[in-house]
């Protein structure tokens, strides 16, 4: 599992040499000797002496960026100038923007947008609070909420670190779902101020995505929205992860020919994905579940149950199994982990009933290294970028999000959960599924249009009505 | 004080006629006749019989744009088949969208805007939480936050319903500032949720302007923010308005050749924005005003006064006048209304001091008709846009904002409104100044750069110890 370079970890290098016929290939030789990958090279200047040249390339971290700049440092002749972060330069200012959709060259723009003009539109509005759907950003626009608590895998970082990861998520939804995403990282972590601020802020936006707030703070805050609130709540940490896994766990279905209904599954995880996971897996027929969190297997006996687990004991576990996760993992069909990671090896997966599927979603370090699990597993999937088959909620929030809003839906159910995970696994036709290949690329052409149209379908279906998320 | 036709009251009338020879001409006969401004006719399907034409054309309001719409119906052989409202259709989905900044062609653009490249951006804000003011949209966002109370002339209309003039408030900062702003328009009307709300939303924002919160809690939030945030908090309707005046004035004074600290200034209204120019007006050495309110003159011995009230009564007036509005006119230099329409009449204003400035600045109909008190002033200003010299506060609000998001200012002082004021008032050239400019267009060139620039220079020079306002 040794991590490759990344231009997640790219730096440019702009350094002077002396000009000789070796000096451009001493450079690239320097920085692949220490194992780094050269993307790019400029020569910038050029002179009967000295060349002064931008080398950029990718590393595997900060250390080894480190390491680069320092044997570009140590060639002869060489002289190091500045060293620049891509991934620095690129945030520099924040990612995104807002701009008007109308001109504003002229006072009679001026006065359609704004003052007089604007007031019949509000007073349009006032008398009919639905055409604030109509003729405001409410139709298009979605706050993506944070409390800075779970923020990636680095945890507890706050509001203002949260920025970067909650800009970034915005910029996909506008790349994926042309939807118009404005980030609100709150200075709060308590549930009830969380969930009052975003009811009190809600009549602006056409939905809210709850991001990377931790558990089990994240139901409390969900549930409760989802009750005050008349559009949809989605907590993607949870029902984006939820429903790519289904997704993926429908094609490694097909490629094992079982059934979702007939199979042994054991999940590693009872946080807030896990449990969302669980939760949309059983919505859609799965039926024998064995969840383990660190204390092992989630059953009746257990005296140390918060209310979620208590619901996990009292709805999965039928044989109240109550040994640890490697007993639980004997015999099953299906593992799934977003837990932590090495908690299995290979003996472990070998144990398990034939052709069966491994989802080691812990990230970077996997549950089970995904080289040694292909050993033994018929269907080895992960969340890194680095392996086939990756669990990558970017596949399913814009699209969802795209539905609910065009079908101007109130909430979001299970049932719109599970119409877009089969609109994500029907993109992967017969012919392309393979043990390597359940779950298309994020850009798949099409893909969140496919997921946008089952979503919208069911909720105009539901009209309103449709089952509640649990 | 007629009101014109203007576009912010457009119609396109789509319609259908006999064609011969004058059927255009009979079309644009019978606009004018009831008073409206054809603006624009296209002719988009002609056949031997019939023609059908699309007539754009302005009107005073809505019952005006019905009359227009029934003489077009009247013409013999004319059948109307569409009216589309041009206001309306600018609205359609909202006036404002989100854009990203970066590019998101490929997984190594996502690695580097997405997980995992953000998550160091994210540390480094981790360690170091100014740097979110290099690295996240922070540096130059502005949440534009209204609870829907006060909507320009519209009263208490709600949050859902404020939106558009909130969206256009946005539009405005990007127009003239190059500013990021969003609204957020808030579903509480309690003082002490309002500033918790904004307290708790602040982290991802360079900056709050508050708009249209009504008087007198727009006081309370604004003051109790001030206290509560590291970024600046502005009132628009309050200072932007103040500075505006402030400018108007100190031009309208070169005019007539007198001195602020020597002239007796008579108010009307102590409201948001009344008491917001009173306080600037002071600051930059008014030292002889009257302020009335609908009792009269607010003098110490009044048992009415709330705090607001009362500090008008210690801090002016300093004869102790006790009488009406009509009184307090008479003998004054300047009279700044930000009250009701036609308190004063001419004979008011021929009983002032010799070269006499009137602000009438109710909006639409003016303290005194713009027109008789031009019998008897020297310089006349209202806010309407249809008379010389408007007081707009888009002449202000995006120069300030960007001066202090440039200057990364944690707040904004009546130094800094002063600076913006003189500012903008040094935009009329001595060649240019007469009583019919006293104060420049919005469009003109450069203008939100001057004032951001004096803002900016304050808030650098005071380097967050500045005067804070009031």
């Amino acid at each position: 599992m040794a991590t490759l370079p990344s231009v997640s970890y790219s730096i440019t290098v702009r350094l002077e040499l002396d000009a000789h016929g070796s000096a451009v290939s001493s450079l690239t030789n320097a920085v692949e000797h220490v194992g780094g990958i050269v993307t790019a090279l400029d020569v910038n200047s050029a002179g009967h002496q000295r060349l002064r040249i931008d080398v950029t390339c990718a590393a595997r971290d900060t250390d080894h960026a480190q390491a680069i700049v320092a044997a570009l440092g140590a060639i002869e002749g060489v002289s190091v100038h500045k060293v620049s972060d891509r991934t620095f330069l690129m945030h520099l200012g924040g990612k995104i923007e807002m701009k008007s959709k109308v001109p504003l060259r002229n006072r009679d723009e001026l006065s359609m947008a704004y003052t007089p003009g604007v007031a019949r539109v509000s007073s349009a509005i006032a008398a009919n609070r639905d055409d604030a759907r109509r003729l405001t950003i409410k139709r298009n626009s979605v706050a993506v909420v944070t409390d800075g608590s779970a923020v990636l895998g680095l945890g507890n970082i706050g509001p203002e670190a949260s920025m970067p990861v909650m800009e970034g998520k915005a910029a996909l939804f506008k790349r994926f779902a042309d939807i118009d995403a404005w980030p609100i990282a709150l200075d709060t972590q308590d549930v009830d101020e969380i969930v009052r601020t975003v009811q009190i802020i809600a009549p602006g936006f056409g939905g809210i995505n709850l991001e990377d707030i931790s558990a089990p703070r994240c139901f409390e805050v969900e549930a409760r929205l989802r009750e005050l609130l008349d559009i949809p709540v989605f907590h993607d940490d949870q029902h984006g992860t939820a429903i790519v896994v289904l997704a993926a766990l429908r094609n490694a279905l097909r490629v094992v020919g079982k059934e979702l209904g007939e199979v042994r599954v054991t999940m590693s995880g009872a946080g807030a994905a896990g449990t969302a996971i669980l939760k949309l897996l059983m919505h859609a027929g799965a039926k024998d579940v064995i969840v383990c969190d660190i204390h092992g297997a989630v059953h009746e006996g257990r005296d140390d149950l918060d209310p979620n687990l208590e619901w996990i004991a009292a709805n999965t576990n039928p044989t109240g199994y109550s040994g640890d996760l490697r007993g639980a993992v004997r015999g099953a069909d299906v593992f799934i982990g977003v837990s932590a990671p090495n908690v299995l090896d290979g003996a472990d997966i070998a144990e398990m009933n034939e052709g069966s599927i491994i989802f080691a979603l812990a990230n970077p370090d996997p549950e089970v290294d995904p080289e040694i699990a292909h050993l033994h597993a018929a269907v080895v999937a992960t969340g890194r970028s680095d392996y086939p088959n990756q669990i990558n909620n970017v596949l399913v929030f814009p699209g969802v999000f795209r539905g609910l809003l065009d079908a101007q839906s109130h909430k979001v159910t299970s049932d719109m959960m599970v119409a877009a995970a089969d609109a994500l696994a029907s993109v992967v036709t017969d012919d392309e599924l393979g043990p390597h290949y359940i779950i298309p690329s994020v850009f798949h052409q099409g893909l969140s249009q496919r997921v946008a149209a089952a979503v919208r379908d069911v909720a105009l279906r539901d009209g309103g009505t449709g089952t509640p998320e649990d």
